[in-house]
């Protein structure tokens, strides 16, 4: 058997184009025959690093106001519901721990796609551990078990070398999709990086 | 008869997403029965005002290394030659005045893809006025009168009230559509702008 295809989806669950990522790659990926990769990281730091004290879209505030307007329409098209977070970016560093600790687990798409709903459609919190705790529980797991474990220094780590995997691969922004060394950044470039990762994008010399 | 909805197609003669979009636009627009208004901008002061010295894909070393790939792979996927230009970007006020004379005329869509074909599939100049003229006349234009016509007081004017335009209206990068002042941002939006024109696109309330 030819094992499948790996596309690595690079997200923080600040960021409002990795929602819309979030919520469809499952299903597309499914139908490609290919497998996902969840790779949480903090953009905040990579942020820094490139020079900008935050997202571009609060940076550049006519690139903010757009990007608004552009997530409802594609909320919209692509039938997600969106509501502006009236904080953003919101930080969400537990969140992030548990999603590297909980690598692998079968319930994990479903825990990001939770916290990315509660994000940004029913704009929540999701930093403190009572929103964490709560997402795990609406997904079935052990709350207390998962955040413990999330508390770990060698989750804590794991995260931070993370971050610093998606500086070192020149990633600038969320959601970046990888097919081995192939970068992907965008929610617009889901469908040609899954395209990639089956052999059926046109794929020019380097 | 109902008028045909338009689509404002902004864009500078040195932006490579621009070029993308402007080898697409007419056809796709004349299949969804959309006129398009070619709105040639200058994208430099666009820039400075908004604090940044050059184009984003410049000033941010890792997303311009990034840029340059998706172009690659962007480019063979819509069946368009592509060589990354040697200058970035390149400046071309005259060809920009040229187009904002020809404002109407049924040639200037092919004068604008000659000159965007110059920049990124030919690597050539598209500032001096050699350029320009090898280009009008390529597309079947007496270069000695468009140009004489593009220098007058009242196109350069025109020239520098659309690009004061552009930043009124929140412009900030190229290509950029509108339909009335409904606003999509980037060659990855113009099938939504043009399901917008036609009422196509599910429209999310304000």
């Amino acid at each position: 058997m030819t094992p499948r295809p790996v596309l690595e989806f690079w997200f923080d669950f600040g960021s409002n184009y990795s929602y819309l990522a979030a919520m469809r790659i499952d299903r597309l990926a499914a139908r490609a025959g290919v497998q996902v990769a969840w790779k949480p990281f903090l953009l905040g730091p990579v942020f820094r690093a490139l020079g900008w004290p935050s997202s571009p879209s609060v940076v550049q505030r006519e690139k903010g106001r757009y990007v608004w307007r552009d997530m409802e329409r594609e909320a919209a098209r692509l039938g997600l519901p969106f509501r502006r977070p009236s904080q953003f970016p919101r930080a969400a560093l537990l969140a992030h721990r548990v999603a590297v600790a909980a690598d692998g687990q079968p319930w994990l798409p479903e825990f990001c796609q939770a916290l990315f709903l509660r994000n940004f459609a029913a704009d929540q919190d999701i930093e403190d551990m009572e929103a964490v705790s709560e997402v795990l529980s609406a997904v079935g797991q052990h709350s207390g078990v998962w955040i413990e474990r999330a508390q770990q220094e060698d989750v804590k780590l794991r995260l931070r070398r993370q971050t610093e995997e998606a500086q070192a691969r020149g990633i600038f922004g969320a959601p970046t999709f990888f097919v081995a060394d192939e970068m992907f950044w965008g929610n617009d470039r889901l469908e040609q990086a899954l395209a990639w990762a089956t052999g059926e994008a046109g794929r020019p010399e380097r």
